[in-house]
């Protein structure tokens, strides 16, 4: 399974111009043409794996700050101020939208979906179905389609999750996260007063990960299932126990759980701990059988490198869905959840057919 | 979430009858009315996963065995000759097919698919594409659905292939199988002259897993990846040297494994190796990032008590689908890779993006 892959034609068409296409294994394929939205740690993984799928091709990334201080790593590609997005409606098949959750992607979405396919990473997982509804409406009016909360969790883990539901409907489910940084009680430490810096570690618990694949359906309290690991910066002569106190006794972020606090330098801080991994594990454990006699444990795990990357990856896979799924004539907001599998793939249902299945 | 489930109306239902319907919530669900064709291991598995499914209702089992020798465990269900099977073209919505891959399906699938929604198991991989097109045939003429190859490999594991590779596409793929009964190498084994009867286990061996888990990509040979364990009830007075030698030069089967074979009395396997577990894992290890600097890995595993029984479970939510895609005026043979994942579940759209997203 070498694929011989080349891209012809220029990477951005205007409407009077050839399209562009890849060749891939002598069958031309058309180019998917992306639009980046924010460039941060997201956008930029976005744009190393557009760089990995030959069918995808990056034309333009887009920012709120000024064009000209952004430097992105594909060569020939512009950066252009977000206000000029609609100028380029006819020239990008996907925008990829890589803002926040907390305030970038509940305008932007609804917004963009009424001139673009776009996809999202949103993942505030409460407010999934009031952010639905907002970009449903608009897609449904503009005829586009908009893929949201496309991700790992909501996104893979949310497959998972349904998959082993689907299954074994007599039966139980659990979701672990980490060993991994998790952004919003970093956040939480560094609002503590003396602290200058932190990093916290989600820690999923061996014991309760055995307990979850025994079959055995054991309930799980929250301090059961995992550990927080918390390396703090504080300033000079900052009262450490007071920091710790608060920290472990903060409610919601860590009361309910087992924490472990350090105190390091900022030397160390970014030395050991500049890296954003994370990872995880769903669960599903049921049974079946006239009485339920037989015991069955199905389990999704992911160990990531780079949180942001994989996200970026699983984004870049929605696109072409998304792309794919306009062309067929569909409208409207959709997830993961809604997506034939094989939309996400380059190959075709005959290729997939004869390698994969 | 404690559904409250409760079914209304008579479960076959002919076309004068008010149809059938369940109760979940105080919602109206339309039953799913299920004929099983072939009452093994599988069509009883097939039996127990539609007792657990409440929108789901067994109407009929079909047999070639004479209908009055065949005992089913539903209560009120009848047992029918397949030679009857059109008359009963109204009453079923999906019939699932429980016949094997090597001989039954090949027939049988794009037959019945003249008549019916079907879902059948069919695993012999390299043969999917030739039945694919004659179901396909069948199916896109009489404008019904045909769901195939439904189970877990291929099925759930063909799922974990092609996400992870649309996900990664810088990556390798990994399968093991195991520990768990191989009916066809047990078979191989019962064919060797002086064997009365036999079980064979694959079983992964640890240290390949370990490597493709590590993240490196390493090339693993079909030895390094999993261990065949026999365990073989001998004639009385034959050449147990012979019979071991044989088993393990055995071409295809045996001769590329290191193999274990064990001689045990026929009493002691049927104590000890009456169970039909079996499992295995999908690894999928892939870099990102602009040089490739981060790496991933995606892991999808099982761990079967009973193996038709979990991928009788596969074929009732696929029967769920099957349904669905059909009432929505699509035609033709699918498989697992094509259908959107919300589709194998009860739940509406909007619940599962409340709950499981």
């Amino acid at each position: 399974m070498t694929a011989t892959t080349e891209t012809r034609g220029p990477g951005r068409r205007g409407a009077g111009e050839l399209p562009s296409y890849t060749l891939v294994n002598g069958a031309r394929k058309m180019q998917i043409r992306i639009g980046i939205v924010g460039y941060g740690n997201l956008g930029r993984g976005v744009e190393c794996a557009v760089k990995q799928n030959p069918d995808t091709t990056l034309v333009a990334a887009f920012t709120r700050r000024p064009p000209e201080t952004v430097k992105i790593l594909t060569e020939g590609v512009g950066v252009y101020s977000v206000d000029k997005i609609a100028e380029m409606k006819d020239e990008i098949d996907v925008l990829i939208l890589c803002g926040g959750s907390a305030t970038d992607l509940p305008k932007q979405t609804p917004e963009l979906a009424r001139l673009f396919n776009v996809v999202d990473s949103f993942d505030t997982h409460a407010k999934i179905p009031e952010h639905f509804a907002a970009v449903d409406a608009a897609a449904q009016e503009s005829g586009k389609v908009a893929l949201i909360s496309c991700g790992w969790d909501p996104g893979m883990f949310s497959l998972a999750r349904l998959y082993g539901g689907a299954i074994l409907p007599n039966g139980v489910d659990y979701t672990f996260w980490g060993r991994g940084v998790s952004q919003g009680h970093s956040d939480a430490i560094r609002r503590v007063d003396g602290v200058l810096d932190a990093k916290q570690y989600t820690i999923p618990l061996e014991a309760a990960l055995t307990a979850a694949r025994s079959g055995s359906n054991p309930t799980l309290t929250t301090r059961e299932k995992h550990l927080r690991e918390c390396f703090v910066v504080a300033k000079e002569g900052a009262d450490l126990e007071r920091i710790e106190r608060e920290i472990k006794t903060m409610p919601n972020y860590f009361a309910d759980y087992d924490t472990i606090v350090h105190f390091i330098s900022a030397e160390e801080l970014k030395r050991d701990h500049s890296g954003i991994p994370h990872g995880g594990f769903v669960v599903r454990s049921g049974k079946t059988g006239w009485n339920g006699e037989h015991k069955h444990v199905v389990e999704y795990s992911l160990k990531l490198d780079s949180n942001p990357e994989f996200t970026s990856s699983v984004l870049v896979a929605c696109a072409r869905a998304a792309y794919r799924l306009n062309a067929e004539g569909v409208r409207g907001c959709k997830t993961l959840l809604d997506v034939p599998p094989a939309y996400l793939s380059p190959k075709s249902g005959a290729e997939l057919r004869k390698e994969l299945l």
